[in-house]
């Protein structure tokens, strides 16, 4: 017999099928017993006697049964395959489980963040849990689409790189052969290079940061959603293409992931016609005048700034989201582009929102000179970046660009409290799958540690 | 103006258009100036008088002109746009270009692997290495595109991984703040893990081989499709899954790659109407009897066994790629699935063409206790892979999958000698971007050598 997947069971009502998959949860009524069998399709209740009270949460099965409409004050309007169940006729046990560290039957799965991680193996299956990968990859696939669709070329950006170019703090040291290495902080170089060969570029690439404390938004290994593009009249196109991109994931996620978003009550940022656009120094004016907070000389927004000025876009603008331009020359990567009218500011830009950063970008500095005279003047060495220069140095477009992590992306959507529930197997400075701490309990490890230490 | 691209000029006859590319070359023929103009859709030749005579190679320029239809005996026919010309009305150079260290308007850029890779920022423009990119481009959406349509999610594989799980000489070691941690040689727990979650998973994942050697086949860091999936019956279903993603990546590269293959006159391998299997230690059977050569107790084929049996396909089944089977199981990894009639071989395979492995894989042990006894076998020990092994403790379905190299891949497709050429910034023990040798010039760069020595 054909396997029937949970979800189609509702179509198939009066017939015998069969089922695999692992028992999410039992229930024992005397001599009836239910159990939640989960999917990857969904979760259907199947009926039946003293055969399915050996089940135990998470053992393997195989069922065939009669699917059966339920009474109508039996159906579930909280389950796809609520108006139906499965009557028991046969099992098969494929694969037994241990018993679980904690219960995962319960509708939101009641463990602290630790435990959520360090049970990654069982925690990933709760429906709820990987309810938020299939948003980041819906995340990831939407993005892709929307650039693909104005004609960007996906490269593979690579990861180890041969120069701490941004500086040395937040990098990671490989050892690689008998040299030092690191791991790229952001594929920003590559994809700059890409745009000499492809004009238009993106990558789904990975990127490090060394981030030397434990907060909720930041995680030491990310996805990062990436594009850059030549031939831009203004560094308005690269912000237009933002919006588009980002209308494409919107729309992505509200057509594919309408049942993920609805598990976390999650609503897709309200947008106006165009999202709004307000010069940094602008927006201080604003929050001075709104709330008598005076940051009007500081280099950058503060985090409550960004608040405010979500807010304030929201009530005077209906947008949940908008750009912030023109940062300080000073406070932005070596390549970025200076305003012509005012060089001290760059045409650079957030796109914030809910108060926090969703993607950076802007116009890049496409002369040569220039740029190795960014480089120097910033105390690095123009050899260094010598792979990077030839692409300006052989002729480059005017060009700019954005990226976003996907994680925080995903984060922000489901409003989640935590970057760490966002990333599959997240890595911090205490953990790699499980707390590192564990590693100083073998020799071995004591021995890597203090030589690093050496280091 | 609105731009048109140079592919779209052969519709656009009698009517001025504005074009934005790099100069690829330039011909002077007295007064008259040719230039071949290349933007991201392909080449056009641009006819005009002394204006043109100031550009170089690669410098970045506008062009308005009159798209005009060219004499029958001026066609050609190598171009897409060969029908057609445009005649220089005006000229804007948006960038120059210093001088280039080599001719890249050549039909075939002429330089060694050295150099092309020496000046990578500037050789990957060349429209025949832009292709390679293009036809990876598309061997990764292909792969994605068929797996999807079976159901498959995609997830993002980590690289940073806490333990050397599969032998520490071929892994790269990180400082991770206090910790050692390493790069992932593949993704290969992790989408077992996955299984667990949602069935069938695939990732465009990054693996890493410290190869202590440079051969014309090995790279440091490289991309490995990977897919995995569960509730199969047998180890045939895997396989099958692998026939239909090798024909959906040959029908996506027929279908949006056909002039880059041409290029390269490559040909999609010729596939009987299923691909034929074949028991490892019956290959070495065939193999003694076509050539006398014996090397039928060897625990694995050796390349020249590879290559003979792929020879033995084409002529005696119409395949250019072949399913060997039953590798004995000394060799394979310790959660390959060995074989229940005869336990000295397992159910895994490699998928062979053109004398090479394309694609390996197999069905896995599922049975947690099995799990623990094989890692301690093999000298190992448990809690290195606790959260992988937790996937198999809560319960985990009979499962399988398989893995192949996208460069690899790229590389047998278009039969290119090396590599190095079907990747984008290759990695090795002596280059990551440019030769590692001059890292050796700096004292900074000493000291951490000397120090790497110690450990």
């Amino acid at each position: 017999m054909e396997r029937t997947l949970t979800k189609e069971t509702i179509k198939k009502i009066g017939q015998d099928v069969l089922l695999k998959g692992w028992v999410n949860s039992r229930r024992d009524h005397g001599k009836i017993v239910f159990i939640d069998l989960r999917d990857r399709s969904g979760i259907i209740q199947v009926v039946g006697d003293e055969k399915l009270r050996q089940l135990r949460p998470e053992w393997v099965v195989e069922i065939k049964g009669l699917v059966k409409e339920r009474p109508a004050n039996m159906v579930n309007p909280n389950l796809t395959t609520g108006k139906v169940e499965v009557e028991l006729k046969e099992i098969k046990v494929l694969a037994k489980a241990e018993e679980l560290p904690f219960d995962t039957g319960t509708e939101t799965l009641n463990v602290e963040l630790p435990t959520l991680l360090d049970y990654r193996g069982l925690t990933l299956r709760h429906p709820k849990v990987k309810a938020i990968f299939k948003v980041q990859e819906e995340i990831v696939d939407s993005f892709r689409q929307a650039l693909k669709d104005l004609d960007f070329t996906e490269f593979q950006a690579p990861t180890i790189v041969p120069v701490a170019t941004e500086g040395g703090s937040e990098i990671f040291p490989i050892q690689y052969f008998d040299h030092k290495a690191y791991l790229g902080q952001s594929p920003q170089l590559y994809k700059q290079m890409m745009v000499g060969v492809y004009e238009r570029v993106f990558a789904v690439a990975r990127a490090y940061r060394a981030e030397p404390s434990v907060t909720t938004r930041h995680i030491c290994e990310y996805i990062s959603l990436d594009a850059e593009f030549g031939f831009i009249d203004s560094y308005q196109e690269i912000m237009a293409v933002v919006e588009k991109v980002i209308r494409g994931m919107f729309a992505g996620l509200s057509k594919n992931c309408a049942e993920e978003l609805a598990e976390y009550g999650a609503k897709i940022p309200q947008l106006a016609t165009k999202i709004p656009q307000i010069k940094m120094r602008e927006a201080q004016e604003i929050i001075f005048k709104r709330t008598g907070r005076d940051n009007r000389r500081e280099p950058d927004l503060m985090p409550d700034d960004e608040k405010e000025i979500c807010q304030w876009s929201l009530e005077e603008k209906g947008s949940e989201l908008i750009f912030v331009t023109h940062y300080p020359t000073k406070k932005r990567p070596f390549y970025t582009f200076p305003d012509p009218e005012d060089p001290e500011y760059t045409l650079s830009f957030d796109l914030l929102g809910k108060g926090l950063e969703w993607v950076t970008g802007g116009q890049r500095i496409n002369d040569y000179a220039k740029l190795v005279e960014n480089i120097k003047a910033r105390g690095n060495k123009p050899e260094d970046f010598q792979l990077y220069l030839q692409a300006f140095k052989y002729g480059m477009p005017p060009e700019g660009g954005f990226a976003l992590g996907a994680e925080r992306m995903t984060m922000q959507i489901l409003d989640l409290s935590n970057i760490r529930e966002a990333s599959l197997f997240p890595r911090d400075m205490e953990r790699i799958d499980f707390k590192l701490a564990k590693l100083k309990t073998t020799s071995a490890d004591k021995e890597t540690r203090e030589k690093s230490k050496r280091n």
